[in-house]
């Protein structure tokens, strides 16, 4: 990421500040989205930015610049950094102010955006990982994608440190989300995933999976599961922007299944590289099935 | 406030910026305290930095200096900033690193700090304040006073809005603390607050009076209580750092009680401004009692 986007302006990334008072910094008064790019073009970009434009709708952040604008100047961003394969991270914030709790009466709102080369997880989306589950103690207005990921991280640590590669979040006994993706069940021909309330936040990559499955035959179910319904399913997978149709075969100390990803999840990893390809043109490199 | 404070360096304001891949930025991967500054002198400033460890340990946050060096470093901005009446603000981030949601391997803290003169808020004290109630959407890690405060400022925003000064939070019926404080209320001599558990922040300032209740009469009882038994108590308000004892004598549309502060309530701030002027001389000013 040589050249970073501080509001409308290009800058090396050496200058790449923001102001001790930045109610992002104090509050994590922002929100944010991760753009996936393959071969130099995003993938549902405007359904990130749109969810950019609620979530900050959400949190009352006039946001100030258009759809429009903000995708012109991402693109040039992601030329700038002759961005192949990889992610384009932009946030934000209500901006520097004195610092109160309630909001300033100007806020002066701050964008910042850089990109990153990151590879496709081919070797995992192939083999599949394993999580790990632990209570979700996250706020009641998940359906936000907001810089108040505190809970988010603490969860997603305690999967790294047991050889995790996400870890599945559940109140009581109901599992919501995962600490960076969402999650999806398959029994008997049908896929459970938790209804888009505000416990979760309704992944672009989640509603891209709901668009394929008629199509293959598979049914859905946007209902609810259970930890212990999770433990049975004949297949679990988890779905984020940047780890896309990811099959989780283990969890915790248990394999899913034959501890292979199924074929059900085999045929939404071929549906998404297809829709893709579709936007984005050939992949150099794909799953294995 | 002139100068600031940046890990172990003394700086300008103008030189107050902090790297966009902060995580404090990014996640909120952080935790704070504001401390009370009286004729030039920090109250309770061990109980407030003693928190802080506490609660970067409970984020994993190794802080790499002592309360010892912290508190001189604090000492050290006060007297370049001449502060006089004010707060002391600071936080401790995990620091920059390249974006990702488990904890870097080497994370390097930054602490920020800076003062700001904040006069006692004598005349609301005299007079009492409004206050609302909306729900709590708080995560589960109250305890933890972190930098993910977007339900907070949601809450508080909502009571300024309304002309209130303060937001009281409750989750269903079950009052738990205020925006950016902890509420009390009295009843047949008796003050009722939220036990210290993970739903509320254990507030230094609620640490005080819990203090002088024995030498004033007042029984204590730390038990939750109901909005219904709210609206119905005999005095209500709350505590913070900067608003200290802040009796609340209007909630929603109904007064509380006959509308002003009471006999409690009164003794608790008389007993609080003691307390003060104990550690950091005579005040001032002080509240028409």
């Amino acid at each position: 990421m040589g050249t970073i986007l501080v509001n409308d302006q290009f800058l090396d990334r050496v200058n790449g500040t923001v102001d001790i008072e930045d109610r992002g910094y104090q509050f994590g008064d922002g929100v944010y989205e991760v753009v996936r790019v393959y071969g130099g073009k995003m993938f549902t970009a405007k359904e990130h930015l749109t969810r950019l434009f609620e979530s900050a709708e959400k949190i009352f952040l006039t946001l100030p610049f258009t759809l429009e604008e903000l995708t012109a100047r991402l693109e040039k961003l992601m030329a700038d950094n002759q961005l192949d394969t990889g992610i384009i991270y932009l946030q934000v914030t209500r901006g520097a102010s004195s610092r109160q709790h309630h909001f300033p009466d100007q806020p002066s709102a701050v964008l910042t955006a850089y990109t990153k080369e990151v590879a496709r997880p081919v070797a995992d989306m192939s083999a599949g990982v394993k999580a790990i589950t632990t209570p979700d103690v996250r706020w009641l207005r998940c359906d936000i994608k907001s810089l108040n990921l505190l809970g988010n991280l603490l969860a997603k640590q305690e999967a790294v440190s047991k050889g995790g590669f996400e870890a599945i979040l559940h109140r009581d006994e109901t599992v919501t989300e995962g600490s960076s993706s969402n999650i999806f069940i398959i029994s008997d021909n049908t896929m459970y995933t938790h209804p888009a309330t505000n416990l979760i936040l309704n992944g672009i990559t989640r509603r891209e999976i709901l668009k394929h499955c008629a199509a293959i035959g598979l049914q859905v179910a946007e209902k609810a599961f259970t930890l212990d319904e999770l433990m049975n399913a004949e297949e679990v997978f988890m779905a984020s922007t940047t780890a896309e149709v990811m099959p989780l075969t283990q969890v915790n100390d248990a394999q899913i299944a034959n501890g292979t990803p199924g074929n059900w999840t085999r045929k939404l990893q071929e549906a998404f590289e297809e829709a893709v390809e579709k936007q984005c043109g050939a992949l150099t490199e794909t799953i294995t099935l």
